[in-house]
């Protein structure tokens, strides 16, 4: 077999950095020369995408990530990182505790909303649908499938979402000024006027489908939106460890312990007999 | 007890985030005016500081977080985030599992880096030593603790490296300018010498030196270093765990299957009678 | 909504756990009579699945779960825990790192295999297809949906499992005695059986499509399965971290480090401007 | 340097597990014989200490994993695998998220209650003090680092932790018959002796106090005691991860949404230049 003849050496291989004792290089950039030339949001950019972006993409970027950064200890990845702090566990155990749960419901509907705005632009391009149409019509495939929320729109909490607006304004700034193409922002706002016909009231846009829009705008794919996310979140996850951890609580459950729970199982009944 | 009689809005509490419906506010303000105003640098030094920065010190953490973000596949939180991608977890499961192994060995030097320096600080502050003297007791002190490594000096991989001078330069102008003290470059740079002298050899600044006099420079608690050493990280993580994903290898183990590893226990034995 | 009259006892609900001071009740049993008297895999089963098993259920269970412990520090999951160690985490953090690393690829072909298991039965039953039929027709159905591998059957390294036929031994030897079915055994046979007559070699059965015939005979819900194959490879997750914590090794990454990887991305370039 | 000559194979070294194409042995002994033939609980045993053990202390080991199976939802652990489940991840990453939270605070109280007694027998062996003596002098040092709780005793819901006596029975019946020495039970309970006579209300022994009196007696090594409280553990985040996955729940935090948290942050505040 091929792979029995793998090295070592080419068993781990990457395009993101190359190494030698003394030097550093990412994406074929010496470290050094990047400290203090490029922001944050650009080298997320870089290591992600394999280039550099222009500064209005970078400017795209560095929006998004810093509208996710919290939603408080409600959230179940803030409250496990609070938890995981008062357990005892070092602060990177408290981190890794909160994005571990940014799954597909947590944390995945931006990844999902931009599948799903690639898949009515799709619908534009290939089936030479206007787009309401491909809006309706991948909606409706949407439903279909038993999909109950379209991901992006909505919010449990929010009647609507506050991050929403700034980031489709930031993204037509870019739009006009040439940076971006505008096309999702579009398909976005069809969304939005589509689900507030069919409901007869707004489900508006969130902060998923907003950043989504920026994450399709500047071309990353789907799987990177939620780890996008994880990177932002993960400051929120931070702050509120460190905050726990500053409380010098320890061992604190999720809700206070006199209240426990609800047992729903079966009465006490005895064990009659040995089980080994 | 007061614990008995805590509600259950009590038990989570925070000054990080408001939260009412369709209003967020982190640290008093709001999301929208914060998004596209303040980068994503200044939003980390917000939310764990509760502040935000002047640009002198958003751009000196902004600095730190661009140089930390890979080492490559040959660390264990890398190979650990590729590893796990091809295992068929979520992204933010691949990134958790890279930051998980970001403890005392691995992510933990810069925490005890900048708590060295402190106590460097600390001596001459209330011991009143001058620098050297501070340093040669606070390094007499380490090593009667028996440990090895002075946290923040030497490489195994790196003879020089790359990334410290750089941001040490970006500390000095910083300092010039009358943006920070400075006080914790010239204590890096004392610990620098005296290795040197002591081994008779250089014994350079590496990352967590250099980002631990960024991290002291502006003031964060030992704990929050090892936090934006992960939020560094996880950029790496999540490049991994996207060119592995891209890869389509599947359940990928740390080394080339048929090299496996030398067995070094008992030899093959029989189990002479049933043991339940 | 009703969501929101909710009550914070009413917010976790469970019926395995009853609690009150001094009292703790497993599903109805005082845990000061299941201690001594229940051996633990009568307990994973009694928590799991709401009642205690008879003795041949607890038999063919704990015979599943001694069977997967390990696969050494080539698996992934286990190489994780090891390089966890070394990073100074707890053994908890190393155990939980090589449990989530136990995903759909890695950790899951147990309980695919026992939905397949499931989806012959129902042909079976409800298609009234003979046994030789509904095998083909799912095998067909599986290769139609572009699944290369038949979960449960063969594997990459071992030519012939040796943990399977012992397995199915012991099913044979219960369903004999009349404590199972043995109808998942028949089935996974005659998988085995077409799967050689269609490739032409013998695909044979796996550890997973072995632990995945005791799982459906004992009618664990095919997520469980996942999880029980978790439980017993968080044996091996322990002994390996511990075993790796003894050697004193620090921040050990998965290959020598003079054999890093291979670099595949851009020849070196220069940053020609700021890109901030 | 030595390092850099090692081979890929000598790289991953254990004593654990030997393994050649179809062939798999656990200290020696191979699989097939293993399955079917040793409980799980002897498993565990053999992997983690290198030999079987005689029937009796498999019985006491099985008892103490048993024993700590599940302490229900308002355990940060337990309450951390059903929120995991609700935000979409596999039930290997809810397992995962639970046992990442069993640190120093939630799950170390076993591995520092067998130090403790370690440290006691000590003093008895090295400083020939007689048994009350050596508890006193302990918890006095005990005392003096600081330490608040005697860990192993004391329990902030359960006046008297029912598990603790049963388990203290079953090591007694073990050293009537010779099983055991029965040392570490007569220092937990003159541990349990003092703590009433200088408290002047009982302090019982808790779960981790009687787990630790079966582990010392058994003679596993501290680090190993968490390791295995995590395998029992693990049985409870199965058990309520699956029961929570049944719910069909999505993204549920810690506590009703309508409740939320408190906040004790800054008032409101207007952002006044562009902070970038």
């Amino acid at each position: 077999m091929t792979r029995d003849r793998t090295t070592p050496q080419d068993w781990w291989s990457t395009a993101i950095i190359d190494m030698q004792p003394g030097m550093i290089r990412y994406r074929g950039y010496a470290v050094e020369e990047l400290i203090g030339r490029v922001s944050f949001a650009a080298m997320v950019y870089l290591l992600t995408r394999g280039e550099l972006p222009d500064p209005a993409a970078a400017r795209l970027l560095e929006a998004a990530l810093v509208a996710a950064v919290d939603h408080g200890p409600q959230a179940p990845s803030i409250a496990a990182a609070r938890m995981a702090i008062t357990c005892g566990v070092g602060i990177n155990n408290a981190m890794a505790s909160a994005i571990n749960m940014l799954g597909d419901v947590h944390g995945g509907a931006g990844e999902q909303c931009v599948r799903f705005y690639h898949a009515i632009a799709a619908r534009m391009d290939d089936g030479r649908l206007p787009l309401a149409e491909a809006v309706a019509a991948e909606m409706a495939a949407l439903a279909g499938q038993g999909t109950r929320h379209v991901p992006g729109f909505g919010h449990r909490f929010h009647p609507r979402d506050p991050r929403a607006p700034r980031l489709l304004e930031l993204v037509d700034a870019a739009a006009a000024a040439g940076a971006v193409s505008g096309r999702f922002a579009a398909i976005a706002r069809a969304v939005e006027a589509r689900l507030a016909a069919d409901k007869g009231r707004p489900i508006p846009m969130n902060i998923d489908g907003a950043t989504g829009v920026v994450f399709a705008e500047l071309g990353f794919a789907p799987e990177l939106c939620r780890g996008l996310f994880v990177l932002s979140r993960s400051v929120g996850a931070l702050a509120h460890a460190f905050e726990e951890l500053n409380s010098g609580e320890r061992n604190k459950g999720p809700i206070p312990r006199h209240l426990i729970w609800t047992y729903t199982g079966p009465p006490p009944r005895a064990l009659t007999e040995e089980k080994k």
